[in-house]
């Protein structure tokens, strides 16, 4: 096989030759390391990369093969990693000039995780400043005038761009799914609490998620299998068995799925083209698709994800942005801090039990459908690197923590991708992506990608 | 048996006796009945209590058994339940005028389990209002000019009182251990999230504790063993199983206990006679005691618990308080409502933040010692019944959820009861109950009760 066409191998092909053989984690390796020499001197989604610790990693998992022991799922497959996650390898600097150069002494629980299931971490992936706003260097590669989003900037990016074939981010508003949307890339925001957070900088206990970028559904199950799972070190996480992501999402559902189009109290922020091609979606579906206004009480949620991330962030990152001095951060994460530190203990307690209520609302919304399809961005990725774009379709699906998807099956202006996030009932993970399996099917056979017009 | 010798059994006595068909769960509760209707006039213990449902619970009781049933480790026994449970049988006004005639239409937890365990819900205690400061009509049993300690005041004096043997309580501050203390009773405020809040008034999830008194450690354990367990609907509770309380309380300890005499950074707020006591006892131990200084961290640990106090009070109770209007609450409530509004969201999640580092370094003490003595109280029960007393022996041990007792071993002022706190590692209570046996023979065998000097 050519390079190129190794290194566009999915992750879930690419384990299988490593592991019957016919491709080496090395060979596999250089592959990818090739595609980035060539193509992230324009994107710069990485960071941290060191090509001889890559093929060192990779060599130690060829010998590990030879002298016939057990193989992890992810063996030899390389796994980008946003750098807000610790990593005893590679400096670990959230995007902060503050962090230059820290260096931790182990891996977060999520790198940890990935590395005993044989992976090999090829490197650390830009972040806005702390997976915030400010952004980095990162641009898109559809179309290099154009923001990735972010903040899992670099990760999504690294995807797109076919220079690895899985990588992990973390979303606390919108930083998995729009950078899923505006890069076209299939994005995981599981439920709360299905990964670990120990060892990845912490914005909000309550808002932030670990997620993962890939190329295909399979893909993501794969990652999934070797992520989830219970960690004393962080309360979120709950000791309970986790179902094999991968083989469920390839079953066939036993019923066709339902589906609820959800627009949103936000719907009239998003562009007429998107609004139009999701309106589209929902009458192709037909039967299987019903509309579902929701209540009033929704209209509340964006403020309280505000409310909670602003309070959160103020009281987790406040003390190390204010040792960095005005030179250490950008205003806007400044003046976000300042709003965090006048938020009232009350108000902020009265968004957590906002946010509960919520979900207990939208956890009934699923014995009527099985995933809720809605938009994933207001619209395709917008022009300039100055910003990463509305997070605003994001919001209210990491307040009330239900699992969510971005799949790149719309086409948006000038033929850039649009995404399709896909919903589903609180710690069903897996039954999502069976059903956006189906979905994928069912939208990608005969009509390929879906133009949006605008 | 006389009904006053029926009266004063314990409740492991009792329920043994009740068991093997010497005494009927009606002559029981007749028995308690007939105490309360002669003594309750003058201490003001029960606020709701309708005696024909008491023995037409036990009349259902005694057919049970008649009938061949299977029983449960309560039946028969009365249990108080302090007026701030939910109760399907009885109003439940949390000691407040706004919810005057307030009838719940289920069970507490709490109350359920203790149902299901064959216990006689006797009736409902006095509360202060809403479990803060504002007190009752309760007198102590001991000297009836001074109070019976609060917030749990009705629960505490009616076992001190003889009228029932076991009574359910709660603490957010002191509410628990206090009252154990001024009226002479076992009290236990277990490690936090051992016994479900469900169905109880709701002042903080961080702080709250449901407890329980009675007349020996026997009779602690016997209803711990029913109360203790996990709750889906209170997030705090785990779903691991619980040890058998009063079996491993009754044990022999595999080696001699040792304890830390632990002053507490408020050590001087104690009055003269209350530290001598304890300096006595530390040195009776002798050996098996040592004297342990808390870092300087623990000096703010009395700022932390009242911050979260007020903050989550203004949330839980803020509405409902605010909806009465001037004459349906005390100033003392209004005015803490009002300092918890202003709290910021930032201090409020430093205050959580502090507890939970101050509950990581208590956690390494019990590496040195198998339990904390400690003083219940700054002293005996003070004179007049405007106030409740004050609580801070008790705060830094509500904020880092550790299990405490109150124990009556020590005379005070007057000849009234001074309370030795043990304190014991988190989750570990049964030990610290088998660990208060021990120190109970040891320091109650020959002295009697110790006598402090005042």
């Amino acid at each position: 096989m050519a390079d190129t066409e190794l290194a566009l191998l999915t992750a879930t092909q690419a384990a299988a030759e490593i592991a019957r053989g016919a491709i080496s984690a090395e060979d596999y390796s250089r592959a990818c390391l090739k595609q980035i020499a060539e193509i992230d001197k324009k994107i710069h989604a990485f960071v941290h990369l060191d090509p001889e610790h890559v093929l060192t990693q990779a060599r130690a998992l060829d010998e590990r093969k030879a002298s016939g022991q057990a193989l992890g799922p992810l063996h030899g497959v390389p796994v980008a990693i946003k750098d807000i996650f610790d990593t005893a390898d590679y400096p670990t600097e959230c995007g902060s000039p503050i962090l230059t150069g820290r260096r931790p002494y182990r891996d977060a629980t999520a790198v940890a995780r990935l590395r005993a299931a044989g992976a090999v971490i090829i490197g650390k992936t830009v972040t806005t400043e702390f997976a915030y706003f400010h952004p980095g260097p990162t641009r898109n590669p559809h179309d290099l005038e154009r923001t990735p989003g972010g903040s899992s900037s670099g990760s999504a990016a690294a995807i797109a761009a076919g220079m690895v074939p899985l990588a992990i981010g973390s979303q606390t508003n919108g930083s998995m799914i729009r950078p899923a949307a505006f890069c076209g890339v299939f994005g995981v925001k599981p439920s709360h609490g299905l990964i670990s957070r120990t060892g990845a900088v912490t914005l909000s206990r309550k808002l932030d998620h670990v997620g993962a970028f890939a190329r295909s559904l399979s893909d993501l199950g794969l990652i999934l299998d070797v992520l989830a799972g219970h960690d004393p070190q962080d309360a979120d996480t709950r000791p309970v068995a986790s179902p094999n992501f991968r083989a469920f999402a390839g079953e066939k559902p036993p019923l066709p799925p339902r589906f609820a189009f959800v627009r949103t109290p936000i719907w009239e922020k998003a562009d007429p083209a998107t609004r139009e091609a999701f309106d589209q979606i929902a009458a192709h579906l037909d039967e299987a698709c019903f509309t579902l206004d929701l209540p009033e009480s929704f209209a509340g949620a964006w403020d309280a994800q505000r409310v909670i991330m602003a309070a959160d962030m103020a009281h987790n990152l406040g003390p190390v942005v204010e040792r960095g001095g005005e030179a250490g951060s950008s205003k806007t994460l400044r003046d976000f801090l300042a709003e965090g530190r006048e938020v009232k203990a009350t108000r902020y307690l009265g968004a957590i039990e906002e946010a509960r209520a919520l979900a207990t609302t939208l956890a009934d919304v699923f014995n009527h459908c099985h995933a809720i399809i809605t938009p994933a961005t207001i619209g395709v990725a917008p022009k300039g690197l100055q910003a990463t774009g509305n997070p605003a379709f994001c919001s209210l699906w990491t307040l009330t923590g239900l699992p969510a998807l971005s799949l790149p099956l719309l086409t948006g202006e000038g033929g850039l991708p649009l995404g399709l996030q896909l919903v589903g009932a609180p710690g069903d993970d897996a039954r999502l992506l069976r059903t956006a399996n189906w979905l994928v099917e069912k939208l990608g056979k005969g009509a390929g990608r879906r133009r949006a017009k605008g």
